[in-house]
């Protein structure tokens, strides 16, 4: 079955978005996300979207999702890599992802995380 | 276009893949690496294949030609995440990917690359 790779570095899961996400797809993936913070006590997600041209709002919601999921089990995500184009997108759309950190990239995301692990 | 991301953590750079692989997008993701290479200085490449359930000849070779790529440009190549399954069928194939490193995960990878350079 089709699923996307959840990659552990450390503390934290890093998950690249490359394909189109659809239901099936997306449910899989915040179920293998849940079940991989709760086996490896990750502290933190990074989610990397530089792959995508396009972010609509079902993709908007799943993140959303996810990082309240993570929020539940005591993990921050972070979402990087977002394209210039579809910050413009999303903030047209009124998709301001509530809730949800940003950074420019992985490497910023991780001192996010890390500073935000140390802090709390 | 269609292209894999290439993620920078420190000096390693990471690419997951997670899509069928075709002549053009295996040509980008070539020359996008060697430009990433010599534009950040990286001294080691994580090539993750854990979402795939099969490789073919194809992936295999494009594997070898990153990993030649790279060497040249004083970069080591770590292949990881491989499935059991593909192990198996590599092997049966005749396929025995000369000279590309190989771990089971990202972490150990990146312990892997670590190690090389220091020691080089």
């Amino acid at each position: 079955m089709e699923r996307i790779p959840i990659l552990q570095m450390g503390d934290y899961l890093l998950v690249t978005i490359q394909v189109d996400m659809h239901d099936q797809l997306a449910l899989t993936l915040q179920e293998d996300l849940a079940d991989r913070i709760s086996r490896t006590s990750a502290k933190g997600v990074l989610i990397d979207i530089s792959a995508l041209d396009m972010v609509d709002s079902f993709i908007g919601r799943m993140i959303g999702t996810i990082s309240g999921l993570s929020r539940i089990m005591d993990a921050q995500t972070v979402l990087v890599g977002m394209q210039p184009s579809v910050a413009i997108t999303l903030v047209e759309l009124g998709l301001t992802l509530p809730g949800v950190m940003t950074a420019l990239n992985v490497e910023r995301g991780m001192q996010k995380l890390r500073k935000q692990v140390e802090s709390s």
